[in-house]
């Protein structure tokens, strides 16, 4: 039992680092040229802002989760202070996921009162690529989430 | 000491249902009419998906912590599941947060490469009004965050 209580957050933390890894290169490495009535035109995680900070916290977040596996957390204090950073993280990850979400849909649907015109009709394959950037950082945020309830539920009880 | 410690999550409690249920008011009142070359047109939070989320999620956060303040969280059992209900709704109001954030800051900067113009400059009371309920919003979340910190380091060591 103590042995599985030690297991399951180096499980947890590989595959939340893993996910959140793959989240960032999956929407660092989408990018689109079309040509529109003649024009030519790309599409780039870079000219979206949410998409940027999604990479930018994905990378975050991969790394910590590295790092924090290298962390002794068996006294109490260094316990509560990795809880704490696990908080951060996963609030950093889904704030990166919802803003991300909130600019593919709009760019999937458009917004007609705004005068914001859907563009995955024209960029397929940037959207697609970013749909599955975004799926990686969901899972990333539930196996991050995970691992919070596990520590809370482990603290200053064994 | 003790008494400091029961006081403190009290107010922090009674703070974030204040700065949430005041950013959700903000938000849901948030509604500016105007003409642009003879032609009516309207800007309201109900036309923005990640605007309707950021006031349900808020409307939620507040009922919550206002709920939280009756539930007794003597035994441990209890407080882990509020310090893990906690989490949930300091996730849910950063996603919230987040997202709402990244359509208005579209709003205002507009994105060249997709073709979507700004509405501020047209619509700059609607914008206002959003960026007031933004930062309740982030003040919902910070005060959140900091009750967290504060369940963690108090869970248990009392």
């Amino acid at each position: 039992m103590a042995k599985a209580r030690r297991f399951v957050p180096i499980v947890l933390r590989v595959a939340a680092a893993a996910a959140a890894g793959v989240a960032a290169i999956v929407m660092a490495t989408s990018d689109q040229t079309t040509t529109v009535f003649g024009v030519e035109v790309q599409a780039k995680f870079q000219y979206m802002p949410p998409l940027v900070y999604f990479v930018v916290a994905n990378v975050i977040a991969c790394a910590y989760s590295l790092l924090a596996l290298v962390v002794p957390t068996a006294p109490s204090a260094a316990a509560r202070l990795v809880l704490v950073a696990d908080v951060v993280v996963g609030m950093l990850l889904t704030g990166a996921a919802a803003s991300a979400t909130a600019i593919s849909v709009l760019g999937k649907n458009g917004n007609s009162h705004a005068g914001w015109p859907p563009i995955c009709g024209i960029m397929g394959a940037f959207c697609d690529h970013a749909t599955g950037a975004l799926a990686c950082g969901f899972v990333a945020v539930a196996l991050h989430f995970l691992l919070l309830v596990h520590s809370i539920y482990t603290m200053n009880s064994s």
